[in-house]
């Protein structure tokens, strides 16, 4: 019998839907897998742009999981005094083979006490901001810390999905994935890093965000 | 004033969750985006892994759209045949600049008759499957036939939405939109296509899926 791999999944207000999205894509392919989206209470929550994503669970329906899942998006600023959050983000950890995040989601990993004297990343433009819970910020897509998994914004999610698939599961399986969802990726500009994108770009982007 | 932009995603269960969270991620930074998410019927639809994406608009809500996204997924199996759907898709792509696809939604426009004689793509597996609408199935990540453009499987829809934008609003800001979701990609494996896989792997994936 394959065992039960619970992977929870959390949702809130001003979610970047894609660092959810993109992770979930890739784990419910894993063997066993039970998908659970957690929110503070049930029902739907709401990305910037309006889209609707159903937390099926509220925070105190679930206690444990093998994997958790900690998105991004602008609605953490609100989320890293929560303590109720960062007390449920805290228990689950304690019980999970594996605590992932996408994006800003390390910031609430910071904040409930996660990543003191560990590296680990987030979203380019916020790297500074993990100094603040005794983090190492590195700039690197993934980064592994213990059974700490932090990736890079937003898109970075499915490229984390995918070394977790292949550490959990082998990398057969991870390439089975990647070639089910044909991620076979082709932007048509090389502008997706701070490194690589036009300084004009760059520049647009940061005073756009207002850094 | 910017003019609206209304975009008009389509939903509906057993759709793949990535081939609209991708492009909806970068479309939704459109200067005057208007983003809707249309499913037969007001409410949340399921994914096959449970995850509920919200519909604020049903079919006889929505006439018209300067884009139209029509993903993929096992529902679209069942779609092929549908006919308020069908005329539904045709009555918008009259109206629209780009009506676009990804994955198996190609599939959806082709049963809508707007394939005939046309380049189109799909997921790898599907691609002869296109042949039945009249349209010439191409392995390219994204195909482009007059105003109708047409992604591989499932995470394409990224590459294509990005490609779309530098088309409606240029490149600057088409790089501006793949640094903002850090999106350079580094999956851990080259196996995103049946090109690229070991070939167990892509064996083993035609297994599962019994082709």
């Amino acid at each position: 019998m394959i065992p039960a791999m619970r992977i929870a999944c959390l949702l809130f207000d001003r979610i970047t839907a894609l660092d959810i999205v993109g992770p979930y894509e890739v784990l419910h392919r894993l063997p066993g897998a039970e998908m659970s989206f957690v929110a503070r209470s049930r029902g739907a929550v709401r990305t910037d742009e309006g889209l609707g994503l159903v937390a099926d669970q509220a925070l105190d329906e679930v206690g444990a999981a093998e994997i958790l899942v900690v998105p991004g998006g602008l609605g953490t600023r609100a989320l890293t005094e929560d303590r109720a959050l960062l007390d449920w983000i805290r228990a689950v950890h304690a019980t999970t083979q594996w605590t992932t995040s996408v994006c800003t989601g390390s910031l609430l990993l910071g904040a409930a006490g996660l990543l003191e004297g560990r590296e680990a990343t987030t979203h380019w433009m916020m790297l500074e901001g993990l100094r603040r819970y005794g983090a190492r910020p590195v700039s690197r897509r993934v980064v592994w810390s213990d059974k700490i998994v932090t990736a890079a914004g937003v898109s970075a999610g499915i490229d984390m999905a995918l070394e977790l698939v292949a550490r959990v599961a082998g990398p057969g399986l991870a390439q089975a994935i990647q070639l089910g969802i044909e991620y076979d990726p082709a932007p048509p500009f090389d502008a997706g890093s701070p490194a690589k994108a036009p300084p004009a770009v760059l520049e647009a982007v940061r005073a756009r965000a207002g850094r």
